[in-house]
């Protein structure tokens, strides 16, 4: 039961039918060779290395876990293997710049790839994940000297990356960071200070790890106005490239955590390690941000993973564990009782699972389109746009998908009653796994804030006025069964920014009131931007549904409905918590909130 | 941070002052010795011994957990000798009858006791507790040397006891259950099949174990209805009362759980072992109902627990913790950044807590009371109408605070961020504990079959109108600022009228419909039910708010808005979905839900 099929039938079919992937690599002037062939080849070899060689290692991460032995991290047998698998198959290189070695593939097709290997084994999946945080940030902040001796190493997968950020202290509130750098005669800076949940921090796959590393130069101003970012290697490297002497990088311990296992989670003390400044004195933050966003969408993905995951095991156990009759009277009368999927509560479970999960792909695949834009938009207005919209987009993913992702493999242990609940079968270890996803990254109320505070009420609503827009024109062009959804998404588009203008209004006064109604705000545009994938899945397979591969199209019809009726309706709630108020949230004193 | 501290002032408000116990104490014909200060003292009392002697096992609890060494279970250190203090105060017998040696208290007051120790450490709690169940059904089926022999010596707590139901192959369908008794010439039975999922199953507390062991007589019927109840000992027990040798029971292996690893989860061999029928042939279902209903309350407690120990400890993290400012600007300009607790989500997620674990707390203290009726209303129509009103009680209970307290679990482990998901803190532990409260006892699932397709449909709904009129009664006196909440829930019972009667004519034409809309109906009924246990509590607090202890009768009045405003409007969704039918759950064949 720990095995993983990649779900390429619904890969694709988000992929091109719902997305149209295609013409938009053509309208980004992508080769002519960018075709549904090859993306398709690109993802059944993704689908092969993650079913081959990432799934067997599920379990045994999660059983051995790391260790850390004599200052160094092993990790769980057979993940060095893997990598190494990964690492002449081209993967690490596959959506990077081809100057530094990369394939020059948009980054859509990459998150692809996420999803698979993630889903067959999320901790494994970190190591090289956590690289292209760091790829991108040296790519877009880093000198033509750094991208020659980290980037390109990183691309071919020689080394590996990782973001510093958090500090025993400090983790959200990044302004009481102190880490502290020196600036030497060199140019270089002397690194002292300690990192704390530094994922993929330190391991055994390869020769060296490349930290980006937040820290405070010496003289700088306090909180977040001066912080710089500087990339750290494990080992320092020679002028010729080879590598040199240790740099003062100390792993002082391992995170003892609730799953995740197989990745190192360490702490890391940087003790006068030796670091370069990547871009500007004091703009680390906004440099981090590139990092940071790349590693939300990661998140965003993992929520997917779980719920996939989650799916596919609860999925296959329904329909083999017997147990209780069908209430309309018994459908496999020679067995001793019938499949549980027969009954309409375990039925409820799955069915959300399904809903969620394609759904989920639907809106990385659209969110991913966006990143492409960035990186290879026509004209800066196009990539301003993507930018904007990208930044509505993340917060909801990360957030609404890791949420979600947790309830689905929860639901999936569910269906698996008390053996959901041990380690023999696979869901115990899929609810711990998940549910760091709601957390990292930035947990999913600071997105919250991030999404209402900051990204809608900066720009007064201008960029989700473009998103409601784009919506809702293509609600005018829904037809048939596609139609009714349509018209639900529509009306939501309108609800959305009623409530924007009236929290934002109200925070005007008090501004509290951003915060009062930020978690379900958000939640509401999930549920809200979900609904619209369904709606356009409907508007691609609905001429679909009596060719070749009928029941696939029709389930997609079934399964929309089900979303309409089960699942989208949880706005009707989230819309009147969110326009509650900030009153009953902040009423209590300290003294009242005694126990 | 591993401590725990009784919430005596919750526990009093909801015990005298909401659900006025001592009144009816009185009017069940108890002592008058039996008033308020003798109760706060058994509280007192059995918070000090869960503080001092069960909550400082939380951790070791966990980590230690269960050991399997030559076919006996070692508990983790401490436990045991938690459990002799346990049982020299006396705390096993207090709510059992005076003829076997007990104190003849009322299960309320046991039940406070259960909620005590049980958010100390639930893992250990379930020693004791699983012997409750087996008291209860023995005294109820079993005959006078039963009693005599296992009844006194689990009353005394020198014994414990457990409840043997599930096997490898059938959980909830206890129909297609193996195991098999031979009677012999001596008026014993031989018992012999595999058992699994035993709690308490076997342990180092106790010189002997009594299990509850449902079993199929040689010669009975297939199905439910050929199912029995035996008492069988681990050791077999001498005429004079002594123990004798061991009897064919053998533990064959520990479950590997997500948590309650304290607590052994048994595999166990029954082998040719000697057991005694328990009521009548055949009729073992209904007598393991008895223990099953203990085992639900006990289980909807469970789910208060985990919401309480999430509380406590995230409040205090939430005034601890230094992290951003204010967006009303800084409340403590002096410290380094402002504790979270004055972030309005951070809030958002306490007050949840708050508001569910208080209305849990009054919620299981109505509910034993009709526990108490049961056993000692005045004659037979007030303990049948108590049994109906239990019966509808528990699955909400177990079904709705086992999921709640799940969800405050959960927003504990978000309060503290990353510090949640890592084992130093102790808020991951009780995420994993809380988990196995949905699972266990009947699925959540099951419990809402239950509470529809049984408790409310097979007497039409009459149980159900006689809860809703008492309710209606109830708001009718309501008056000051808990007038709006009765009104609110008023008609909140009338919807749930409305659902019943459309849901149960649905079901006429398909009784998946019973199914489909099952779930959400229980939580629809939950969030009513806590909502009345909200404007109770406003009756009770209004008129304190300006006397002694003001700010816990202020807070009362506004952690019922914040139950009305942020929580309640769930149930616009539900009633939605719930209504919404069985087509589209339905709807997917067997191919369509391929991957």
């Amino acid at each position: 039961m720990s095995d993983y099929k990649a779900p390429l039938n619904d890969m694709f079919f988000s992929f091109f039918e719902v997305n149209d992937m295609v013409s938009h690599y053509q309208s980004l002037g992508f080769d002519s060779d960018l075709d549904e062939d090859m993306v398709k080849s690109i993802f059944e070899e993704g689908a092969k290395l993650a079913e081959r060689e990432v799934a067997p290692l599920y379990t045994i991460g999660d059983r051995q876990g790391c260790q850390l032995i004599d200052g160094e991290v092993k990790t769980p047998d057979g993940f060095k293997e893997a990598y190494q698998v990964y690492r002449e198959g081209g993967w690490s290189s596959l959506m990077h710049a081809e100057e530094y070695g990369g394939q020059g593939l948009p980054q859509s097709i990459g998150s692809s790839l996420t999803e698979t290997i993630g889903t067959a084994n999320w901790a494994w999946s970190m190591y090289p994940g956590l690289s292209h945080g760091a790829m991108e940030t040296l790519h877009q902040y880093g000198t033509d000297e750094q991208k020659q001796t980290y980037l390109t190493r990183l691309v071919s997968g020689e080394w590996t990356g990782t973001m510093c950020l958090t500090e025993p202290h400090c983790g959200t509130d990044l302004g009481l960071l102190r880490t502290k750098a020196v600036p030497q005669d060199d140019g270089s800076y002397q690194i002292s200070g300690s990192k704390i949940w530094i994922s993929a921090g330190d391991h055994d796959f390869v020769d060296n790890i490349v930290h980006i590393v937040l820290a405070r130069a010496e003289g700088s101003p306090e909180g977040v106005k001066g912080i710089s970012l500087f990339v750290v290697p494990k080992f320092n490297v020679n002028d010729d490239g080879s590598i040199g002497e240790r740099n003062g990088v100390v792993t002082t311990g391992l995170e003892h955590k609730m799953g995740i296992h197989g990745n190192a989670t360490c702490m890391l003390s940087f003790e006068n390690a030796k670091g370069y400044l990547i871009g500007d004195l004091n703009k680390g933050l906004k440099c981090m941000f590139t990092f940071m966003n790349v590693a939300r969408i990661g998140t965003s993905i993992q929520g997917l993973c779980h719920a996939q995951r989650a799916f596919q095991h609860s999925l296959e156990y329904a329909k083999d564990r017997l147990q209780m009759r069908s209430l309309t009277g018994a459908k496999f009368p020679d067995m001793a009782a019938d499949p549980i999927i027969v009954h309409p509560d375990v039925r409820r479970m799955l069915m959300t699972q399904k809903a969620i999960t394609e759904a989920g792909r639907a809106y990385i695949h659209y969110l991913t389109k966006q990143a492409d834009l960035i990186a290879y938009g026509k004209d800066e207005a196009t990539k301003k746009a993507a930018d904007a919209r990208l930044g509505l987009l993340t917060p909801i993913g990360k957030a609404f998908l890791t949420d979600l992702g947790h309830e689905c493999a929860n639901l999936g242990m569910q269906v698996f009653g008390g053996h959901g609940y041990v380690k023999d079968w696979p869901m115990e270890q899929n609810v711990r796994d998940a549910r760091i996803g709601m957390i990292y990254e930035g947990t999913n109320g600071i997105q919250s804030l991030d999404l209402l505070g900051r990204k809608v009420a900066l720009d007064q609503a201008k960029g989700l006025r473009s998103l409601t827009k784009e919506i809702r024109q293509w609600c005018k062009t829904a037809n048939g069964a596609a139609k009714p959804y349509a018209k639900t998404i529509s009306w939501m588009t309108r609800e959305l920014e009623w409530m924007t203008i009236r929290i934002l209004m109200k925070a005007r006064k008090n501004p509290d009131e951003i915060g009062a109604a930020s978690f379900d705000y958000l939640m509401f545009a999930g549920y809200m931007m979900m609904g619209w994938m369904w709606a356009r899945s409907v508007q691609a397979a609905q001429s679909k549904v009596d060719g070749p591969n009928a029941e696939f199209y029709r389930a997609k019809l079934e399964t929309a409905q089900f979303y309409f009726d089960r699942v989208l309706p949880r706005t009707r709630a989230l819309k009147k918590t969110a326009m509650s108020g900030g009153k009953s949230i902040m009423s209590l004193s300290a003294e009242q909130f005694a126990l």
